[in-house]
């Protein structure tokens, strides 16, 4: 199976850090090429790591917060000069459609753009992934959004010669998972294949713990959620809508997660994360905190 | 006399790349901290030499293409964030105040802002420096800029002792370069003072070669021009209203100017800086190129 690439473009919170740029997440799977987000000098960041944004297929956007959008500008002239020659579609929550038309005053955008208010629904569906979104809890319409690589059934050779089957649309029917006469004979779908397991991704942003996230990130091979604050300032997570570690670790936990990575770090913890990632590990075993062009295939 | 001092923040044209952000120059003499141009990226390359964005007192912007404008909007919401106190003064063509308009609907500028549309003028004037604009020619509405530190005369108390002249209001006649009669005696202000030398910088981006530009630069200790093409694409330059090296050259040259830095560089010559250099040394020798970060103290 083809696999899913993971790119940090950018891990920090609302203000960036030596190390770290406003958030921004490339997710690449065959000729799709996902940003999540784009924080200020996201179009750098590709730079900086010699890949070029006008492989991107979609944009993503989580909430319309300046620390996620502020790098859109910017992206979409220079994908005009580089004469980037597909229409480039949006996705964000609410207020998308009117955020772009401001963008419109400001930067001349002669790409053609596809824009998609979305919300609670699975908004790509093809037969080999699909994408789905649910609503987060922050002070402005934030999305979530999960990549999942639907399951496949293989058919296996070795065990289509031990049938004698011929290639013919028959075998269609086995791979689809049908059971089939053959010579008289019945043969069923699983003795000549197997099923290969999909993969999900899950991204949550910034958002409150809510249950639409712990749905959203079931079973996800990999979840990334953001974690701005420690459990030690869990006020002011409160206060912001935003997530500390510990609520990070119990989505993971809940959602029964492979693996949790943790993003938007706060310049505040820089010099303790290995405390950032402690607490979370005290709920959920499988943690990481995420870097700047940080690659995870999975 | 205090120094000005230049800090080279973005110096890419249109598109950054690993070496080079998005144009941005701070000026810095005395409490002045002034920004010229605020790029995409601008408020993390304060962090990553560790300035504070807190302590700027003016953004000169130049003209409103992106590539000099999109950190703006991240700018101020990082400096409402850190509880900036002042009023942040921002200057620059026509189309200034409609732009900040439109910043506003994009973002929720908390801070107090003063917003001037300014066109061949002197338009700060204080004892010490003036801060002069002149319209260039570019594809929009584009300043030049000139700070000026005056010239000062500074009284020479080994001169005063001659004279015996007491510490009274007498002295500041003869600092203001009156004559002045003391014991019957006439004592001319040049025999106990002399001039101290002001300090000029120019900075002059995105522009055809033009007169005007001549003339802001005149005299100049240090002159900051874009040079976006080598003279080998000066067709490219003439289409796209910018300087060749070459142009830039005249400009320091006519203007007698004493050291001329060339910024504003496109990616396309980033394996070849050497020559854009040489060009421009054929008709103005004491040139350099600037880079990330350079700082320049005059």
């Amino acid at each position: 199976m083809e696999k899913i690439k993971i790119t940090f473009l950018g891990t920090s919170d609302s203000i960036p850090t030596k190390l770290r740029n406003h958030s921004a997440i490339l997710l690449s799977y065959k000729n799709e090429n996902i940003l999540i987000d784009c924080g200020e000098g996201t179009q750098r960041q590709f730079k900086s790591i010699d890949l070029s944004p006008t492989k991107l297929t979609r944009i993503l956007i989580t909430h319309w917060h300046g620390d996620h959008t502020f790098g859109l500008p910017g992206l979409l002239q220079t994908l005009a000069m580089q004469e980037y020659n597909k229409t480039l579609k949006i996705y964000g929550p609410k207020g998308t459609k009117h955020y772009i038309n401001l963008l419109k005053e400001f930067v001349n955008i002669t790409i053609p753009l596809e824009v998609h208010e979305i919300e609670n629904k699975v908004f790509i569906d093809n037969p080999e992934f699909y994408i789905e979104t649910k609503s987060m809890v922050h002070s402005s319409p934030s999305n979530a959004y999960s990549f999942v690589i639907k399951d496949k059934r293989r058919l296996e050779k070795s065990k289509l010669k031990k049938f004698k089957l011929p290639n013919s649309p028959i075998l269609k029917s086995l791979q689809e998972g049908k059971d089939i006469i053959y010579n008289n004979k019945k043969i069923k779908s699983s003795q000549v294949s197997y099923v290969e397991k999909g993969k999900k991704v899950t991204v949550i942003l910034d958002t409150k713990l809510n249950q639409n996230a712990i749905s959203l990130a079931k079973d996800s091979d990999l979840l990334i959620t953001e974690s701005s604050f420690s459990i030690e300032d869990k006020d002011q997570a409160e206060k912001f809508k935003h997530l500390t570690t510990a609520d990070a670790a119990t989505i993971a936990k809940k959602a029964k997660a492979k693996h949790l990575i943790l993003t938007h770090i706060s310049q505040r913890y820089e010099h303790n994360l290995s405390q950032m990632e402690k607490e979370a590990k005290k709920i959920f075993k499988s943690v990481s905190l995420a870097k700047d062009f940080q690659t995870i295939t999975i």
